[in-house]
């Protein structure tokens, strides 16, 4: 194993380097002085040469070739392939070509800034002509490099192994399914009550982390913050969640907790013995399979009723509120609610990967040469038309709400939509398995539901490709079915976490 | 100057990682969570791995030999200097020593804390032997490639190009100075009024917040958290400072802002087109200049009558507190309090010399082979006695007391006290360029002080070696002459900042 362990050594290193970047990152989102931009950007840019300098390194290739060779363990194995993997993304395109796409990434990145603020898209349509042409030229390095075409070579730093055809056929079906859907569930819904706010911050903060413990989130190796934008940080296995809070609707808090700390438990669960080598580092499981963990806990958990009959109790305790606006009723209904609306950002479980499914089209088209850059407002606005019927009023509520494009990521948003749907496969799964979860999670015993995950996918790490996992875990390959059952259960029929709905029923 | 310009690019790398170290090690202090501690020594361990690589490359020799030939202007001489000291270092040791060494470092600093805990020399004595073997060996090491004798060679890590025999002249004038300046203080001052406690904490960071921007820290570009122990943590221009609050006495939180922020103002005003390069980044400096900067504040200013006449009246309004007992006499009595004590940390301006004065010669004692490692608890109590008249209770308050010597730094001690003789002669430099300086001081306009301490000392960078930087600016060689005069002028005659007393008697 010799050379297998002089990978197990680079990557060891490449890891806490890595880790030193995301703390970097997180300290620069939370806590930072505000002008200590500049330099803290010197810093991870030397940290990302350091990093792709390990990666890239020709010896790396010849040792994992050799690696192949030798007798290696199950985890061993699962290593080296994420280990060659990495290798193969850092060494396809050309540095020159990395540093001119990543100046051009910052420039497109502050224009846009500007653009969006003023709903110009002219302002930024120069710099984004520039960066889609070396988008496509980095689309076309990969993808000789990868073997595969085009959409897939970029799409597959984000769902690794998962390709276009794969898309197509789910985001064609669910395209057909949602928009009647979403008409239903409009229909059928009942206006919530408006919550009687604000609800101070300080006790947002006691629910939060009073709901981050009940979701098995250990506070001895993990924080919760404050921040712009929610997110979380895996530096390791020291993993630190941030919301914002939201005087009027402490909802919307409790959403981001669950959402984020889904993807904590992930960081956290992984082996303790890998976490210092790719395989145990969640993040090279790909994003797809990363936002199935924050939105099982998010979508499938807390957008549920039996949730909100456990978090109902502690809210109107910690607030010193109750009456029917703070019954686990009308929480709920606020959580659960649908509405076509412009910002993906804002969009609920229902009409969510609507706004995926045509981004997913138009990105495609810009990265294979069929869409212009300077077609794409008149494109957005026919596609979101098409699938959600509604047309935004401009574009900093259309082409321009989401900053991926204009920072060079194209291929990345498909992940969140396919997460989605593996998190409906993992929740019914775990609801075959574990009969009496929907009562215990009406009890506040939601470790029920994240101990299920933390066995069946963390513990795995990146041993398995995503595919794979999911057969598994499931016994059935990637599909739409499970949500687009669970959807019509839980919006058209009634509200569930179980196959069976008694325990719902019963505080209905 | 194709050379020096390899080097450049080498050391903006080397700069921005050691201010990745730095953020790793403040949040390790400040904020990490109780669990994270494993993960980080790896992560730290493996930036310092890389940085030592970086540093060592025999490239970074050859290239700096042949960028003395290369034409360079005054700063690009003095960063090629300090690179070239720093490859030195990085290269006197053999790579197995040094490992074998920072093995050692960590068990017997672990050891140690048990030991100091239970007040049991003998508990760490084996551990602490292997240690000093290696340390002599490593002054050896050393000693050869530097060319200067073996304590010089350790010394030189902290307060660089100053020698043995320059501290011999130094300490043994202050050896004979201190004792009785000590008894005569002693003697004349005056018992302070209890304070008025208990003092909240956050009224405390509030005051300490106020007198961190009186002293011209900005927050823009730096924080103020609590530690345990106070520290002050440049990451390159974002400088963050800790202290911690005791609810008894705020005057301690108080002290340790001004020691903080002064070492804080040296980082943050070194050139900003250097702050990426060895010659902008204060630490290279040394710990003997650096603690010169702290000390200015801490000893200079905020242990002087003029300060509190400042600091009382904001503390009064704070705390909404009044009466003799928070007057900025008696605040002063409290800050300027003359007291033989046993430990180091917590002693005052004219005790604090001594503490480190026998020191030195014990731990020379130690690399120079002329004191074994087992005869050290009665060589410590034998030199505290002689020079402070005490003798500790136990080790706990004698050698045990300090981590230096437990985690393998010798030679450091020296700084400490060189760095209060150079804050003397600084201030009095500065007091005969403003004249009016203890009146404006008195008003609360410390950037009066600070300022001139950043255009004479911050400014200046790594440009000058510390002995040239001390006869640039005050015309004078290091030198206890300054120093003596103050402490007897303030302890013994007056409270003075500037040559003439006529501010502070004003207010006496």
């Amino acid at each position: 194993m010799q050379a297998y362990k002089k990978l197990e050594d680079r990557f060891a290193q490449v890891t806490a380097l890595q880790q030193a970047e995301s703390l970097l990152d997180w300290d620069r989102s939370v806590i930072m002085p505000e002008r200590g931009a500049e330099q803290r950007a010197r810093q991870l840019a030397v940290l990302a040469v350091k990093i792709h300098e390990m990666e890239s390194d020709p010896r790396v290739g010849e040792w994992a070739a050799e690696a192949g060779n030798e007798k290696l363990n199950e985890w061993q194995k699962a290593n080296l392939a994420v280990i060659a993997r990495r290798h193969s993304h850092a060494t396809a395109i050309p540095a020159d070509l990395v540093e001119k796409k990543a100046r051009q990434d910052a420039v497109t990145e502050f224009t846009w800034r500007g653009a969006k603020k003023d709903s110009n898209f002219k302002a930024v349509l120069p710099e984004f002509e520039k960066l889609v042409a070396l988008v496509r030229e980095c689309a076309a390095a990969k993808s000789a490099a990868l073997g595969v075409p085009l959409y897939d070579a970029l799409m597959d730093s984000y769902a690794p192994y998962v390709r276009a055809t794969d898309v197509d056929a789910i985001f064609g079906d669910l395209a057909s399914f949602l928009p009647g859907l979403i008409d239903k569930a409009v229909a059928a819904q009942k206006d919530p009550l408006p919550l009687p706010g604000p609800f101070p911050v300080e006790k947002q903060v006691a629910l939060c982390r009073a709901v981050a413990e009940s979701l098995g989130f250990d506070f001895t190796r993990g924080r919760l913050d404050v921040s712009a934008h929610p997110f979380s940080m895996g530096i390791g296995d020291d993993v630190r969640v941030t919301v914002r809070y939201d005087e009027e609707d402490f909802t919307s808090a409790v959403q981001a907790v669950a959402h984020e700390v889904g993807h904590g438990l992930f960081d956290r669960h992984t082996p303790q013995e890998w976490q210092h080598q790719p395989v145990g580092s969640s993040g090279n499981m790909g994003l797809a399979v990363h936002e199935s963990q924050s939105l099982s806990l998010d979508m499938q958990l807390a957008r549920g009723r039996d949730f909100w009959e456990a978090v109902a109790p502690m809210a109107q305790k910690i607030f010193g509120l109750s009456g029917p606006a703070m019954s686990a009723e009308n929480l709920h209904r606020h959580a659960s609610r649908v509405q076509r609306s412009f910002i993906r950002v804002e969009a609920d479980e229902a009409t969510y990967p609507a706004h995926i499914i045509f981004r997913y089209k138009l990105e495609r088209e810009m990265v294979e040469g069929r869409l212009k850059p300077s077609d794409l407002p008149a494109a957005w606005n026919a596609a979101i038309k098409d699938i959600l019927g509604i047309t935004p009023p401009d574009d900093r509520r259309g082409c321009l709400q989401d900053i991926h494009w204009y920072c060079g990521a194209f291929g990345y948003f498909p992940a969140y939509a396919l997460g989605a749907i593996m998190a409906a496969q993992f929740a019914e799964k775990m609801s075959a398995e574990i009969p009496d979860i929907s009562a215990r999670v009406q009890r506040g015993e939601f470790t029920v539901f994240t101990g299920w995950l933390s066995r069946n996918v963390h513990a795995k790490g990146c041993l398995y490709k995503p595919q794979e996992l999911m057969e598994k875990v499931t016994g059935e390959k990637l599909s739409t079915r499970a949500f687009k059952q669970r959807l019509t259960h839980r919006y058209l029929e009634q509200e569930c976490l179980s196959t069976s709905a008694q325990g719902a029923k019963r505080h209905a």
